[in-house]
């Protein structure tokens, strides 16, 4: 047992600062989502599925791609299935399988949501951030993300 | 109506880096709480407890601390009444109200606790970036973190 290592005042105001941007962005972003009638986390569902081919993604690959347990996805696609942007479909062949695949509301949602939701995100974050900042961000972030996905 | 102005690849890049980190560093804080019966959020409101006189704080100012609504707040506080942490006082001369109080079993745990989320934090994010890069991270954010909270 050694002594714990606290954070140096440089160390625990960036590490505050990180945790600051990111609650107040997210609230932010899903403020103004809400005029869509959609929250981040729809938003991100939309996007994984749009990405996808035919649009559908099976559950587990859903639930990694955005980082989140089965059961939390499960209650979140049940939602946006009775919002119509999302169905569940069995698939007979496999049987690890529940698919979420998107509507044709859900993708036109996505379609008329994006243009609002970039300038969100630009008017909050990427236009705050010099070509630099940016560059910066994610070489000092990606090899944590890499670090953090063997990890799950 | 002006075309949207989509992300460049570059941009793109470094706001999907910013997502991801953020949540696999929240899900393996978490996770590494868990073996203290403790959340992130859970470990974020002792902390704002512990560090106020007297080890008490007005809800709503708990709340705007740690950047949640009202009701999310009160949820989260019901849990950790329920395990013995803090505990909700009424205030008789304020009528605004009600505080959460860290109990003494709350303290407790919030000093046995830090030793390991610090060692978390720095294992999983501050000890894998540089001076340079955490002080370029906290140039970059602190302006960001200004502007969302006066949009509040």
């Amino acid at each position: 047992m050694s002594a714990p290592r606290w954070l140096s005042p440089a160390e625990q105001r960036a590490w505050r600062t990180h945790l600051a941007l990111h609650k107040l962005l997210m609230h932010r972003l899903d403020r103004e989502l809400q005029e869509h009638a959609l929250s981040v986390n729809d938003y991100e569902i939309l996007v994984n599925l749009s990405e996808s081919p035919d649009r559908r993604l099976r559950m587990s690959d859903l639930a990694d791609a955005t980082i989140q347990s089965r059961s939390r996805l499960s209650h979140q696609i049940s939602r946006m299935e009775a919002k119509g942007l999302v169905v569940r479909e069995d698939c007979r062949d496999d049987r690890r399988g529940t698919f979420a695949v998107l509507t044709d509301e859900g993708w036109q949602t996505i379609q008329r949501v994006a243009p609002d939701h970039v300038s969100s995100v630009r008017e909050h974050f990427i236009d705050r951030l010099t070509d630099d900042q940016l560059k910066l961000l994610d070489d000092a972030y990606e090899p944590i993300v890499e670090h953090l996905k063997k990890l799950r």
